[in-house]
């Protein structure tokens, strides 16, 4: 994961590979699922092969210690597809 | 739709208003549906009640005509949500 800033507010970043669209998306809905359970939603830009994942917490404009699990989880889910 | 110049590509790009993240990864889906059903794959970030779609040609690095067809069909589904 990368930290990057974003309009002002720090974000975590990462970018993951596919070999076509249709994993991306199925990916996409996989973390989008645990974004509703856990209610912390991302920003997910799915593309052709890939799709970047930004983890933030609006409230408090920045990191919380959310986020960091939230992105472990993502990697679980990217490990377990 | 706006005509932006992204990493010195031309895309058709447009934000579309949702009132939850649900929705808005339904609409994602859906988008994704006629992308693979034309061969035609756009970018697509998904966030919290938003969807930002875009659509360019890659073999031209720029617009082409089936762009702006699969900008109208993207419009048609958001209509018929």
């Amino acid at each position: 994961w990368s930290i990057v800033e974003k309009q002002g507010q720090l974000q975590l970043e990462k970018i993951y590979k596919f070999s076509d669209f249709q994993q991306a998306i199925t990916f996409t809905n996989a973390v989008g699922n645990i974004a509703e359970d856990e209610g912390h939603h991302p920003a997910l830009l799915t593309e052709w092969g890939k799709v970047t994942v930004s983890w933030w917490t609006h409230a408090i404009n920045g990191l919380h210690e959310n986020d960091f699990i939230m992105a472990a989880k993502t990697d679980e889910i990217y490990a377990k597809r």
